[in-house]
C-alpha cells in the first residue's frame, strides 16, 4: 500500500462505504465456486479480492490502531496477505485457487463484520487511521479493477462461454476517423504529483523533465486499425518485434489480441464481461500486450509516448472524464470522444518503470507497494473502462510485465515532431 | 469402460439406482466451490465425477441404445469425456478445475435427468445396454472412490484444513500383533476372472501360472512398523531405494507418507476425511508410493508379493468382508481382524501392469477401458476403505504410477519361503 | 556392476586386454571434442565413457585388491563414477559434457596407467580380483556399445552431419521375405542362467515358467512394413497405442523413427555412424521405442513375445552368430539370414523389466548394478549390431524406458498360437 | 551489430588486424573441446565466437562488397549467425555445444581465409565495406569479452578447477578507502554520442537532459564491503530487494556473488581466469547481478546512478585509462587509483535500456544490432577489465538482464546531493 502525501478528506467515510458496497456489487453475479476459482498465477479468485482488501483494512486500521479489536479469524492472515514479507509468511500465490473454505458466504460476513466496527470506532479513529483508510479506498479500488480482469480471464476459459454480465447487443455505428495528432511543444515540463489528494508513493516527487518536441495521437488505436496490422502479416514479421516479443509471439504462438478468436469465415469475435461478441472494428484495441503494442507502433511508423510526454499532455484533460467504471455492469471499451486520456484502455508507454528522482520507500509493511516492483515492468497510464471513476489522475503509473494482457490495455501512438 | 464377459444379473436395476444415489450422497457434504476446484493433474473436481459417470450412461446407453433420446446438453460431451479418443476432442484435463459453470445444481439436475431417462426406458433396453449399464455402475464406484481420494487431496491443501465428515475422535485400544505369515505351496494355480460375474478386461481371460514357494504375511504393515523404518533412516538410505524411486525421494523431498505431518514435539498426525488426527500406530500405514513400499520391502528383509501369488491367497477370503465403503462417512483404515486381504488398504504388488496371456483389447470406444494404460504401472490388489463394498473380488487389478500416493495405498510382505 | 556367478575362464587375460583395445580403437576416429560433448541427458562422452570404465577396473581391482596402489588421480572417483551411491558423491550427469578437462589425451594416458597396473599384478591377483575383471570386461562391453549409440546420437544434431567411419554406400539386392512364423508348443520351461559363464545378476535364478502355446516370427519388423505402417496413418491412430505412448508422440511431434528424415520428394534417409543414408527397406527398423513396437505390433495384428517367449526360441540359437560388434567400423543392421535371434537390432519385448523369482541383490557397490532398476523399464532381448560379440547369451536382459530409442532397437512380432 | 554514424580512420587496417590477432591470442590457451562446449545458454562456446565474428565479415563485408567472393564453406552461414533473422535460419542456440565439428582448427582456417581475403581486396573497398568492417572490429570486440567470460563460467563448473591462465600469486597490500563522494551539479548536460569516432546505433542521438543535484562514489564496492553486506544479512533481508530479485534469491538459493565459495573456515575464495584465488577484500566486488547492486545499494542507504548521471561524470575521464584488456592474461579486477570510471567492472546503473529520443532503428541486417534488445534490461557502463582497451567511451551502453552476472559486473553508489 504506497503511501504518498495524503489529505483526508470530508468526504472520506461516505466514498469508503460506497467503494465497500461497489466491490460487493461486484461479485454479485458470481456463484461461490466462480469466486473460488483462479485461473493463472497472475490472477486471483474473487472471494480472495474480497477477503485480501478487508484483511488490509482489518490489519492496518483496526489491529494497528483500535485498541482491543480482535480478529475475525486468525488464520486468515496467513490466507489473505498478498506479498507484505513483513506481515509473515502466507498462502502460496499459485494454491489460491484452491481455498474453497472459507466460502463466499463466510467471506462476505468477514466483510461485513470489518465493516461494522470501522464504522463502530470512526468518529475516533485518528489521523494516521483515516490516512490507511483513504489508503485502503485506493488499494481496493485497485482491486475491484483486477477482480472484473481475473474473472473474465476464468470465464474466457470456459468452454461454456459464461457472461459475468449479459446485455442486449447493441449495434454500433459511430466511426472512428483517421488517427490525428496533438502538437506539443518541447521544453522543460513537471511531472508526478503535488498537493493535497490522495496519491501512490511512485507518483512522486514532482520533479521536472525536459522534452523534445512531440506528438500524440489524437485517441487509441482501434480494432479496425489492428486488424490492419493483423492481415498485413504483423504478427509474423521480426522486424517489428522486440527480441523479447518475437520470442514471446512464437513460443506462445500468438496471433491476435487474447480473447480474441475466430469462426471458420474469418470473421474475429472477442469474449468480455457480457460473453462472446463480434469485434467492434470502431473501438479501441484492448488486451494486447506491450510487445504488440510496440511492434504495432513500428509498423505504424510511429512509437510508444513516454510517461512524461503522456503526462505533460494529460494534466489538461478531466480525470473523471471518459469511459470509467461506475457500477457494476457490462463494461467494456467503446469508441471515446477523440481526445480522451482517461478511461477505456490502460495505454502502455514506451518508459520503464522506475523511481522517479528523490523517490524514497516507506518504512513499514505498506512501505511495499510500489518500489519493490520497479524492475521489469512498464508504465501504463489513464486507466480502463474497468477502473473505478476517481481512482486515476494524470500522475498515475499502473505498470505491468511487456508480455502480459489479460488487463484492458491498448495503446496510443506517438512520435517526434 | 473394459468390458470382459458381463452377465446381467437380476438385481441390476436396484443396483444401479443404489449406485446413483450412493455417488450424490458423497457429494452432499460439499459446496459448489469444493466440487468445482482440481487440486493437481492426477485429481478431478466432484463436479466432474458426477458429470462424467453420467456422461459414460447418456452416451452408451441412451445415446447408442434409445431411438430419439436428445442429449442434456450438446456441450456436456466435451466437457465431461475423460479420455476416449474414439469420442473426439475435450476438454484439457488440467483445466478441469476452472469450470465453475455448470454449477453443481446443475450437474445434480442432469444426473436426474439421466437418471429419469433410464428408469422410463428400462423394461425396453436390450442386453446390450443392461451390459453397459452393469459397466456403467462399476465404473461410477470407481469414481466413489477417486471422489474421496481427491477431496481429501484438494482439503489437505487448505489451511484451514476442512473435514470433509467430521467424526468423534474413538480412541483406538487394539494392539497390532507381529508379523505372521501364511505359508503358501508351489506349483501351478489358475488366476485371472471367470464365471458369470461382471469383470473389467484386464481381469482374464483365466490362465495357469507356476508359482515358487512363498509366504504372505497376515496383515498389512501398520504406521507403527513405518515410523520405525522412518526412525531407523529409511527414506535416506539409498540402499533400500529402487533407483527411480530414490531420484523421486530427493527430488520431492519425501521423508513421510502423504499428508502426514509432523508438531514441534515430534508427534505425527495425518490429515484424513475428518481432519487432522493423531496417527494411529495400530491402522494400516496409507497413501504410500510403490517407492515407498519397495523400499519399506528391502528394508525388512522381504519383497512384494507378485499379483498372481495374492491372488491366489485370496481366493479362499470373503471380497465382501473388510472395511470397505458402504454409505458417505469418515472412511479410513482401521485395524482389521488377521488375514484379510480386502478392504482398508489397497495393496501394492511388485507386479507390473500388463495384459494376461490371451488379452484382446475390445473394439470400439469401451475398448480403450484397460488395455492402453498397460505401461509404467504397477499392479494393486484388495480394495480400500474407500473402495465401494461389492466392487472388488480377487481377480480385481487396479494399477497406478509407482510415484502415486493419493489413493488409500499400502502394503503386506512376502517373502520366498 | 551386476555380480552373478562368475567363472574366470582361461583365457581372461587375453579377453581383457582385447576388450581394452577395443574400446580404444572405438575411440580413435574422434577428436577431443568429439569426445567431450554430451547430446542429453541418456549420453555420455565418450571420453566419460573411456574413464568410467577405467575407473571401475582402477576402484574394484586395483584399490580393494591390490596392496599400496595409489589411484591416478583422487579426483577421478568424483568425475566418473556413474550411480554406485556406496561410492560417494559424484559429478552431476547432465554436465558430463562440460568436463572439456581432462583431454582425451589424459584420459588415454589413464588408461594405460591403469592397464600396466593390471597387466604388472596379474599373476598375482586373487580369485575375487579376477572375477571383478570378468565383470569389467562385460561391464566394458556395455560402454562399447554405448559409445557408439551416444556419439550417434551427438553427430545427428551436428548440421554437419559428420560419419564417424565413412564407408562406401554398397547397393542391398537382397528381398526380405514375407513374415513366416516358428510355432512354439505350451508348457513348463525353464529361463535364466546357469552354468559355469559369466553372467549379470538379473539374469537368475533360473526358474521354471509355464507358457502358452505361441509363435515368434521367423525376422524383426523390416524398414519396408515400417513404411507401410506409417503409410497407413499409423503414428497418427490413438487406437494402436499405449495411452502413455499417445501421449509421447503427441508430446514429441513423433512421425518416424528416431534418424530419419524425409527429403523433399518423400523419401526417407536415416542417419546412421557413417552419415546420412537411404532408408534400405530390407534392413531391420531400428531406434523405435518400445510405444513405437508395440503400437505396430497391435497395427499389424500381432503383439510382443514376453521375455520368457523369446529365450525359450533363443536357447536353441547360437549367441555368436548373427551381425555384432567385432570392430571399429561402421556398424548398422542389416538384412540377415531368417531366424537369427541374435545381433542386428535389440528386440523390444512385452514384459517389464522385474526380477526373477528368488532374485536377491548382491552386497556392496557392485550390487547395485541391476536390481535398482527395476521400475519403469521394459526387457530388450538379443542384442544389436553395436554389441560386442559374445557379449550376450539366450538368458542376456537389457532393458530401457519405454520412449527411449538411441539403441539399435527394433522388434520382433509374436502371437498366439 | 550497431552501426551508428562510422568515420573510417587512418589506422583501420593496423586496427582490424591487430584485433583479429587478439582474438586468435585469446583463444590460444584453449584446447579443441574447451572451445566446442558451451556452459549455458548465455554463454557460447569460443569456437563459436571465433567462427561468428569472423562470419559477419564474410557476410557483410566480402560477400556484399567483394564481387566473385566464393563462401569458404556455404554451411557456416546456418551455424554462426547469431540473431540476425533478415539472415535466415540458425542453429539453435542452446545446441551450440554440440558442434564438435567443424574443429577449432578448421575454425582458425576459416579465419585466416577470410583475413587473407580482406587483405587481398582492402585497397579497393568502398566506403561502405570499410565502415562496415569498423562495425566488425567493435562487433569482435565485444565477442573477446564475451569469450572470456564465457570460457570462465565453463571452467567453474569443472571440478578441476582448470585455469585459463595461470599466474604467480601476487599478494595485494593496497587498502581501499573510506567511501567518498563526487558532488555534482544540477541543471540541462547533454549526453549521447556526438562526433567523428565509431558508436553504436543505441548510444545516439546526443540530446538533453535534466539532472537534479546528485553525488557518486569515487570508487566502486569492494569486497571487504560486500561481505560487511552478507555479514549483516544482506541477502536474507526483503525489506532491501526489488520483488522479482527477492524471488530469484530464494528460487536460485543465491548468498554470495557467482563464483564465490567458502571453505570450511569460512573463508572466501573465487574461481577466476587464474583458477581458486582468495577474495581480496580491497577489489571491486563482481560478478553480482542488477538484483544484488540495487538491493546493497539500498542496505547502503544509497542507490544506484542514472545511466544519464554516470555518462555526465565520466565524460571528463579518460575511456582508454584503467584496468582493461591489452593481451590475453589473468585479466581480473583490482584495486584502482580512486575515481577511474573506466576497466576493471561494468557498473549496473538504475536505468533501464530504453530508446533515446530521436532513436531510429537502421535499416537491413545490421539494424538489428541494439534496438530489439531494449526491453527488459538494465544499462551498465564503463567497461570491464575484460573490455578491449579502445573499445568503450562515456557514452557506451552495455545492457543485460537483471539476473544475469556472468560478466564481470560491479556497482557504484550514487546518492541525491
Amino acid at each position: 500500500m504506497g503511501a504518498g502525501r495524503i489529505a483526508v478528506s470530508a468526504g472520506l467515510k461516505k466514498q469508503f462505504f460506497a467503494t465497500r458496497t461497489l466491490t460487493a456489487a461486484l461479485a454479485a453475479p458470481l456463484s461461490d465456486a466462480d469466486a473460488t476459482a483462479q485461473s493463472m498465477d497472475d490472477a486471483s479468485p474473487t472471494k480472495w479480492h474480497l477477503a485480501h482488501v478487508t484483511w488490509f483494512l482489518e490489519t492496518f486500521v483496526l489491529r494497528d490502531h483500535v485498541a482491543g479489536y480482535r480478529a475475525f479469524d486468525d488464520r486468515f492472515a496467513y490466507l489473505f496477505n498478498s506479498y507484505y514479507e513483513a506481515e509473515g509468511a502466507r498462502h502460496t500465490r499459485a494454491h489460491r485457487g484452491l481455498l474453497t473454505r472459507p466460502s463466499l458466504a463466510e467471506i462476505l460476513n468477514y466483510r461485513e463484520h470489518v465493516d461494522a466496527a470501522i464504522d463502530h470506532v470512526w468518529n475516533n479513529l485518528p489521523v494516521a487511521a483515516l490516512q490507511l483508510i483513504e489508503l485502503g479506498i485506493n488499494h481496493e479500488q485497485q482491486h475491484q479493477e483486477l477482480l472484473l480482469t481475473d474473472i473474465l480471464h476464468l470465464f474466457s476459459l470456459n468452454p461454456m462461454l459464461p457472461a459475468y454480465w449479459p446485455e442486449a447487443v447493441t449495434p454500433i455505428v459511430q466511426q472512428s476517423t483517421q488517427t490525428q495528432w496533438m502538437q506539443e511543444q518541447s521544453g522543460i515540463f513537471s511531472i508526478g504529483h503535488e498537493g493535497s489528494g490522495f496519491t501512490f508513493d511512485c507518483e512522486g516527487p514532482r520533479h521536472e523533465v525536459l522534452l523534445q518536441p512531440f506528438a500524440l495521437a489524437t485517441r487509441t488505436v482501434t480494432n479496425r486499425e489492428w486488424i490492419e496490422f493483423m492481415s498485413d502479416g504483423g504478427y509474423g514479421d521480426a522486424r517489428h518485434w522486440l527480441s523479447d516479443g518475437w520470442g514471446w509471439v512464437q513460443r506462445e504462438s500468438i496471433t491476435a489480441p487474447l480473447y480474441w478468436r475466430r469462426d471458420d469465415e474469418g470473421k474475429w469475435s472477442s469474449f468480455g464481461l457480457s460473453g462472446l461478441q463480434a469485434v467492434d472494428p470502431n473501438s479501441p484495441v484492448t488486451h494486447i500486450s506491450l510487445y504488440e503494442a510496440d511492434a504495432y507502433a513500428a509498423w505504424a511508423g510511429a512509437r510508444l509516448p513516454t510517461e512524461a510526454e503522456w503526462e505533460v499532455v494529460a494534466a489538461a484533460h478531466d480525470p473523471l472524464g471518459g469511459n470509467q467504471l461506475d457500477a457494476a455492469s457490462a463494461v467494456k471499451p467503446v469508441l471515446s470522444a477523440d481526445s480522451a486520456l482517461f478511461g477505456n484502455a490502460w495505454e502502455w508507454t514506451g518508459s520503464a518503470f522506475r523511481p522517479y528522482p528523490g523517490f524514497k520507500v516507506a518504512d513499514g509493511a505498506v512501505g511495499e507497494y510500489n518500489g519493490k516492483f520497479m524492475s521489469g515492468q512498464f508504465v501504463l497510464r489513464g486507466g480502463s473502462c474497468a477502473t473505478p471513476r476517481g481512482h486515476v489522475r494524470a500522475s498515475y503509473r499502473n505498470f505491468f510485465y511487456p508480455h502480459q494482457r489479460w488487463q484492458f490495455t491498448g495503446l496510443r501512438l506517438a512520435k517526434d515532431a
